[in-house]
This record gives C-alpha cells, structure tokens and sequence, in this order.
C-alpha cells in the first residue's frame, strides 16, 4: 500500500525589499514547518510586486534576490520544496486572464483589504486595474498547483473566502478542474515595529533579519514600551508594550513570564527586559547571518536554485494549463 | 537602398459565431486591403470571446474553426499576412498582466463602450473583472506586435485612444519600448439587420456569409424598408431605409443612384430595388461559398493554417516579451 500522498500548499511573498521580523513571523516560520509535512510551492510573486513597484519595477530584480537568499538563510530547503519566482512560470498570467473573466467585479470590489493596502501604501497610486485583480492573480497562484491547503494569517482569510469562490465558479461553469484550496490558519502574533505600530517596511518601523547585530540592538533599545512607564519605577503592562511582541515571538515562555512578572511590579526595567529579546534574537538570526553571507559570496547558486524550482513549478503549471485549455475547448 | 520596411498592422476578430455581412463590412474589407500594403497580424481573438461566452466556453473551439474559414474564403491570404488564435500566443496574457499593473482604474470605467456592450448582450453577466479589462488586453493585442498601425471604426477610436495612453504609461514608467498606434480611420458604412436595427448576432437579424443563397434571397426579401413607403406608390427615402444600407455596402454607384431615383419617384417598388441588392451579393458570395466548401472539406489545411500563423506570431510576441522583461528587471 502507498503511503497516503502529501497534500500540496502553496504561499507566496512579495519582493519588496529585505524580510523583516514580521515577514518571518507570520509567514516563513510557518513555511519552515510546513516544508516537512507537505509538497509545498513556494513562489517569489514578482508580479505581485509590480502592482506596488510599477513605477520603480528595477528595484524588482534585486529585491526578487534578496528575498531568495533570506528564505534560502533561514533554511527554505529546496530539496523539500519547490522554491521558485512568479513570473518564472507564465502560466500564473494565463489562469490570471482566464479567470478574470468568470469574475464579477463586485467581489473583487467588496474585498477589505483592497481599501486597506491602499490606505497602507498611500504614497502610491494603487488605484489601478491590476491592484483591483489582486486576488485573481493570487487565485491563478494557488490552483495552478491544485494547492489544497494555503497558510494565513486571519487577515488573508478573505482573500482565501474569494479564491475559493472562484475556484467553485469555474469548476461549475467549465469543469470540475480545481479543488478548492482550504485555509490553514496559522497563529500570528501581531509584531510591532519600533514605533509601536504594526511592523512593516512602509512604516520605515521594520527590523530586518539582515541588520547587522548593533543595528538590531539599537533598534530594539530605542523601541517604544509601555507608555504607563514614564519611569523606572511605574509599574507597566506586557500586554500593552510593543517590545514585548517580540517577547511572545521570540522569548521562550517561562523567561517571557519571569519578565512580564518583573514589568507588572516594576521590578525590572525596559531594558533589562529589552536585553531577553535582543539575546534571543541574535541567538536565532546568527546561523541565519552566517548563512546569508555564504549566499551572498555566491550568487550563481542562487540563481540556478531559483531557475530549476521555476522548472519544477512549470512542469506542474503546463500540465495544469494543458488541462484547462482542453476542458475550455481552446 | 533597402526600401522603407512596411508598417505593421495589428487588428483581432472575436470568433462568437460564423461571419455576417456587418462583420465583413466593418473589418474584414479592410482586412483584405491592408494585407498588400502592411505587415499584418489578424487575430481571432479567443480570450476576448471568452469574456462574453464564459458560461459557454465549449462554443469557442468551433466558433474559432468558423471564423478561420470564413477570412480564408473571403481570401485572408497566410503568405501576406499573419493569421492566428489569440491563445496559442500565450504572451498576450503576459503582456496584460504587466499591463494591468500600470492602469488607473477610471481610465477603464470612463471607456464608452463597456456599459454599451453590456446593453448589447443584455443576456450575459459581463459585469466582470475581464470584461472591464477588455481594453487592457486589446492594448496588450495590439503593442504586443509593436503595431503602428490599427484599423478601426469611429466607435473604437476611443479603445485605440487608451492603448495610446497605456502605451505612453508604460513607455514612461519603465522605457520606450512601444510604438503609440496610430488609428487607421475606416469607412464603415452603417449595415442595417433585416429588422432596421444595426446587423449582430446578439439580435437575431444578420445576413450570414456562409448563409445558403436561397436564405439571403428571403432574409433580404424579407427585410424592412422605408416605412413612409406603405403602398407601391408612396415614394420613399433611400437615406432613411434599412435595405438600402446594403446597396450602399455592396451595389455599384451608378445603379445605386439610379435606384435611389426610382425609390424617391415610386418608380420601382422596394422589392424590384433588393434584387439588385440580391445580386450583388450574390455574385460576392459565390466565389468566397466555392472556398468555403473546399476548406471544410479539408479542416486539416485550415488548422495547419493557424498553427503556423501561431508560430509565426509567438516568434515576435516572444522578442518583445524578451525586451519587456529585460527592461522591467524581471
């Protein structure tokens, strides 16, 4: 008998500069988990990022490398999955038409987030055709793999409500090609970044996992805290201390409890607490460091990893396409 | 001296059912013209079908097959010109991908013709995502080929507008790689259906090009004139009759004036002044029915015919893309 096949994932992230500690914690730490247990796609959705960069689309190229040698440090093994840039693989953009066409613009429309990134990223012109297709291109991403399972955070999970539908939609007007992908839900606890708001490379708030070591200390010594702790000896509230995101992200739970203990009765200060975080932050992002250098110092491994995963995600992209094309009768 | 390189010319066909007289008249005609003078990419244009028949996609297939041998029998000529299906050019789908990152949304709702094609096929859900990117990819057909070119009628002129502006967006954004294509205004004389509306499947009232002569004898037998023309002698207007849009597309002047004469003097009653119509397009039918016999007798030459027009295509749609890439950084 056939050991059961592993169920297949796919998740993605956009090149839009140097991962930061949000980056890691609501997404690549799960895909370092899942990377054992599934067939995992993971793709760079260069595309993606056009919709944000298209006035400044050179900076794309780098970033697409950047982001390859962070996933590639923090120990995205292309031996257990497929690691592999978006437009690599043109078949994304041809399920994309495709499927903009099955799509009523009121769903498209009605999707929170659209409102929302465009508030985040104000300082550009998002308003466009292709930033309103957000979704169907994330949906052409996913079921071009007949992805089963796809891991969000709860924010994303109407986006994953809107693929589905599509994906039904489809299915009942051509054939039943797809299945729809379902949600894993993956805990993200909220990061903040230095200034205490939710940590993201826009907000110029961002810790990277490539700062070198002073940088990550200084960033995190001058990180905003609790506010009711104007001085050493006011007792604070872990639950209302932007420092402390990192502590839940990154702070082994009984150290965690010792400090939020020490913070309620003001028995220690902010630093001193700060200090648990940037040790166990520098703990986790050296193997990392020491990594990304080797990558750095040979940039041609990286590149042909990245060629033969878009190999492998065609392969599997034409046979999907092959099967749409035929079920369309084109 | 080599001399001048000919213009290149793009222009697509829907395939949404067998040619009519309208269709031959609006595009075809020209078609016909172009193909001596300029380097010429004709498309039928399957993805853009899709966004009406989307419920129906297995009609497409056939539709396709149809309107290849219609442009054939009409005498589209493969070794002047090239002749292909949109989808075996997979860049046109990349290329609108790209495309749709660069345009503001109102650029697309403020296009006329949306909501006036969505009057039109009143009986489809076409208030989709494609459908308003009808002009994204249109625009992508069309630079695609670098066509400098491009035929239409007044009612496209503001589709050919926007791809102007698209192209200059991009051209802008990320660096000239496209020609703005320039209108190539063409004379489309109003072609009324048997029931006085303008002649289109969606109403039911076309005259067929493969339509045996016995049913255009009695589709045009049939069709409506000039109503002040109750009785054999009221004397009617030719400018205000349906029937007589036919005359103007496809019996010579001189008896067409003579005609109109008669009509405005109840000289001729309405049935003596359509056999002249009759015969006019009969004697242009018989020729291009003849073709259209041999090639459905041999589909295997018609659809070695697309093949090859799709290589053909794919070889320069591939060279820009090539170019495209390579300037976005990607």
């Amino acid at each position: 008998m056939n050991p059961p096949a592993k169920k297949i994932v796919f998740s993605g992230v956009r090149p839009t500069g140097p991962a930061h500690l949000g980056n890691y914690v609501g997404a690549f730490r799960s895909w370092l988990r899942l990377q054992d247990e599934y067939r995992c796609f993971y793709s760079i959705v260069s595309w993606h990022a056009l919709s944000s960069e298209y006035a400044s689309s050179r900076t794309i190229g780098g970033n697409i490398f950047e982001m390859a040698v962070d996933l590639l440090s923090l120990g995205i093994d292309p031996g257990k999955c497929v690691l592999f840039v978006q437009s690599d693989v043109p078949e994304h953009a041809e399920l994309h038409l495709i499927l903009s066409m099955f799509i009523p613009l009121p769903w498209l429309e009605r999707v929170p987030t659209f409102k929302e990134m465009q508030q985040e990223l104000a300082d550009k012109e998002l308003n466009t055709y292709g930033f309103l297709g957000y979704p169907v291109l994330q949906t052409a991403d996913i079921i071009l793999y007949k992805a089963e399972v796809v891991p969000v955070g709860e924010d994303q999970e109407a986006h994953l409500e809107l693929a589905r539908e599509v994906t039904r939609r489809f299915n009942r007007f051509v054939a039943p090609v797809f299945p729809e992908p379902q949600t894993l839900l993956t805990e993200v606890p909220r990061l903040a970044g230095t200034d205490g708001r939710k940590m993201s490379k826009s907000f110029g708030n961002a810790v990277y996992l490539k700062d070198p070591p002073e940088v990550i200390r200084e960033k995190i010594a001058t990180m905003v805290t609790d506010t009711r702790r104007k001085r050493r000896s006011d007792p604070g509230d872990p639950d209302d201390c932007p420092a402390f995101t990192l502590h839940r992200a990154f702070v082994a739970r009984e150290v965690r409890e010792e400090l939020a203990r020490g913070c309620r009765t003001a028995g220690i200060g902010c630093l001193e607490c700060k200090r648990a975080a940037i040790d166990a932050l520098l703990g986790f992002l050296g193997p990392y460091q020491e990594k990304r250098r080797a990558f750095e110092k040979d940039p041609g491994s990286v590149r042909e990893i990245l060629a033969e995963g878009g190999r492998r995600a065609r392969e599997e992209a034409k046979r999907t396409m092959a099967e749409v094309r035929d079920r369309l009768g084109l």
